[in-house]
């Protein structure tokens, strides 16, 4: 019974089935039919203008997107627990050229603005210091917690204030959007980028890079073929992308992961370490509680000494859930 | 009627057959039963020890692949069309944090040890030059022509005289050893790593990095998360080279993109460019040859004035082929 | 008798005399006052709005003038003899992150904006070729040869009209403006960066980084920072700078250098390979002929088998000039 | 009176002497005969073979001898307030090509093996995390603190135990040797790559790098030259540096600094916020003891609300030492 992450689940059927569809042969990289219909799909979803690019990961998706806004020699504030920061290997030094993340503190992993402003105020020493160009956030955090329609707009405020370009990291964005039950605008907010996560989330090998800007549509296209990720055969990476969107499959998926995770929440009880918001549930445990679910044939993370992490998908077998609740509140 | 590319057929059905197969939970990345296997399967095949990685795309391998070898502050000596000079947006000079591309001629896009050496004797000034690391050569070349083993071995004594790694672009491996019909040993030759390309050979969007150095797989391991190109759900890239290596697919995929290109090749008979010795044709044609052709329903890249670039891939529909070839031959 | 390079030639006097006066202790890195009254001192030299910063190096000048104008996905045309590709051990590699120099011909290393033109032209494949984003042309050039002001107004209408930027590598620039005896607009012409040579004309290590697009100037001087050529004893290098453009010593100097090369090269005749403009004079020599003159105590480089190259400084004693006249004329 | 920093700080009269000694004509970069004595002067100061060269500033030598022991993707342990991730405008991150500081904290920016030893076991997760490859540590530390011999040695096993590099940045060194009295070798310890810094300690220009694995001298030659930094004139630089050994200069220079600082110290009592053990004093003061000292002509830098930083050199005016010991015992 698998609770170890999102990021291996099956591949959606309604993806497969989109996937089949596109094996016709049409010209190569993003010029075929599907992979030009992107940035209207997306300027719909989002009701207003915007670029969408296919790439195969989250890492390339953030970074990319970065790099759209930040110079070689600046820097982008996150969370110090950032995926960015934590999970990713360096990649952001690498797709930036150097550039540096700039850690910033927070509960459940989300930034504010008077954290982030904290940073900002360090930055005071001129050409001696990296300046800081962008603001990466992510929705939801990788504590499961999502930012609220006030929170991104004092962010956002912040960064206009200082001329920072704003990035989220939607690796999970179904999952707050299917939270805040709000239009995905509201649960963007005001970014200038977003990594439209999807691979968590029913697909196979596919995330939509979303830019605002559209002025760096062009700068990223050269990007995404420079650092190997324009597939030749996009038409796949389009496919798993428009099937997620129809009849939004990516709500209906995300919602299915939140509510497994709610159903272990509250099981949990005040064993939470986090609100459960979206679909990681983080549980206090000692040592001999884990071994005795592990027993059991229940498959999770630990997370420091403290507590262990659960994930729930949109594959997640609803049995398994209830059994893994029972077990937890039985503890 | 479609000769533009090979990198936009459809996917072969026993490809999607394994992906399918695929769609059970598994861990994440390539820590999944399929992608463990992979470096067994490839020393296998070469009957020698390497590692062997999947990655998304030809750009990627190639960079990554030499990466292993090239310093920032160093050189590839490759031929002035090759695929990494000419058509990856610098990619190179991303993935090697800078290092140069050292140009040399050669008839067909191949290169000499005799064209090698005479880039190798240029640098002679010291720090004030970019020094040489490696050598990266195309199997089958930019304009399908094939390495004997007798030209590789040649180049690697070479290589090794100066110290040189020795990498090959694969993306069209398959039709080299089509025509070769020889052990895949013999194809890549003494190399120190192969980008086995796979998407122009009825893939989806996996090929395998080929380390023959196994001390370095370590360091491309990381280099590949640091590149954004580590799948969460790397089991389908992993399947579909099992399928492709299964009964020797990928042999058979050349043999039927190779024998229609031969077709066509025969009926252009002394207006061949070069010859033909893998899936593309360059055919002398005037522009109202071309028009001619065109209005009759045929798709193909011009090539400059003199010629135009024919390509045939494992998915051309044999009735086209006749057609093309009769065309051509009434010219 | 030394012929080998301008660039190890003493220190002027008079710049030791200011390096001396500014021995008095002031405020680190540029914030000292003679750093402070760069932008205004080569504003009033050029006769509009500029910013200028000493850096140590003419490498470091180039590159970080270019990295101004150069993504690192981009590239730079320059001649395939330009300084920043064969002389910079892959320095704009470095400082541009990868963006590639894309190399047009050129007879005596000078650019034409036919040539550059042609470049331009074959760059028609979208994302997967670098786009040209600057020019980078060297007065003079490095066969000794200046660029005239309607030369310029064509270079730069071109780069205009393709939105590239404009660079001048002035390594010599002080030996074209003697020779074209114009005010130093005219021989810098519509440039939008000038790296201003001093070493090579009576310095010890000081240039001058000219950027006429003052937007950019606060780029580049983290970006100095970040290269680590930001000295904390900044004023030992203005000091140079301010000496130098004293009562026009720069051109004084260069002046003397230039007399020194017409009169090798009037004694050289139909043997000179380019015409000599600057201080660089190339001869046609044969193997009995150079060592003839090496005998006789005259030390100047090869180049190639054809001729060889002598390069007279401000400091190259006229008896030296004199007798190597002499002897040339001889031959 | 100034007591902001000792990096600008006239440069010494014997090292004026020296440059102008160097003014006769010799061959370029650094095959003059003072910069090729460098290997076999350094490695008769520390009694170890090592490789010795000239770089303009303490972030270049930092940076070009960081880049013999870190891959792009590899990571360098540092103190949270060391100057490579504090004050260099993230050069380590352009010249390690993105390259990660990893930060460990301890008291007086000193770290310890313990607090190393905690970073490395926060390492686990394989690919997903930046690997460590080096350690730098700062003799003597940015608060000035010196390592002792230990403690160097405790550190240096943790290296070697984990195959790590080891790096000192010595802008300080002879500071730190001053205090301990030793032998370089032991101020050094058993280091693979040291910063000597010069220019704090009374030089214009000149650091030099040195590498105790002489294996990498070969690459850090070619690096300096690609960064810019390999000056055409680079006799007065290795001018700088012999006079700077001769007769231990080096040492003298940095024993007038140090005195200087003892007598602030002795004066500032149980103000002191760390043992004043180089040349740097860190004295609680609040502002009205700052504006106090200010008013009578005092030069020094805030350090936060808490204290003020006042640094000495060897040309601080022993009349201005005094003046400011008595003002400070009085407050």
């Amino acid at each position: 019974m698998q609770f170890l992450s999102d990021n291996a689940a099956p591949v959606h059927p309604r993806l497969w089935e989109a996937m089949r569809a596109a094996d016709a042969p049409d010209t190569p990289y993003d010029t075929d039919a599907l992979s030009r219909e992107l940035d209207a799909r997306f300027s719909a979803l989002f009701g207003r203008e915007c670029a969408a690019l296919w790439v195969a990961t989250g890492t390339a998706a953030n970074c990319l997107a970065l790099a759209t806004m930040v110079d070689p020699h600046g820097g982008v504030v996150c969370h110090e627990e950032a995926h960015i920061e934590m999970d990713e290997c360096g990649a952001p030094g690498f797709y930036l050229h150097g550039a540096k993340l700039l850690l910033a503190p927070g509960n459940g992993a989300k930034l504010t603005a008077d954290a982030i402003g904290e940073v900002l105020a360090g930055i005071t020493r001129g050409v001696h210091q990296v300046p800081a160009q962008a603001i990466s956030i992510t929705q939801a955090s990788e504590y499961g917690m999502v930012y609220r329609p006030d929170e991104l707009a004092a962010i956002s405020a912040l960064a206009k204030q200082h001329d920072l370009g704003l990035h989220m990291d939607g690796a999970r964005f179904g999952n707050a959007a299917a939270f805040l039950g709000g239009a995905p605008a509201e649960v963007a907010g005001p970014v200038d980028a977003l990594s439209f996560g999807m691979v968590k989330n029913g697909g196979m090998g596919a995330e939509a890079v979303i830019l605002f800007d559209t002025a760096k549509a062009d700068m990223i296209r050269f990007r995404r073929k420079r650092a190997g990720h324009l597939q030749s055969k996009g038409r796949y990476l389009a496919a798993q992308i428009h099937a997620m969107l129809d009849d939004d499959l990516w709500l209906e998926n995300a919602r299915a992961a939140n509510a497994a995770a709610a159903e272990i929440a509250a099981a949990a009880g005040d064993r939470l370490v986090y609100p459960v918001e979206a679909n990681e549930v983080f549980v206090r445990m000692n040592a001999d509680e884990r071994a005795a679910l592990r027993e059991r044939g229940f498959a999770f993370y630990d997370w420091g000494d403290v507590c262990v992490r659960m994930v729930t998908s949109w594959a997640t077998n609803p049995d398994h859930v209830r059994l893994l609740a029972k077990a937890v509140s039985a503890l």
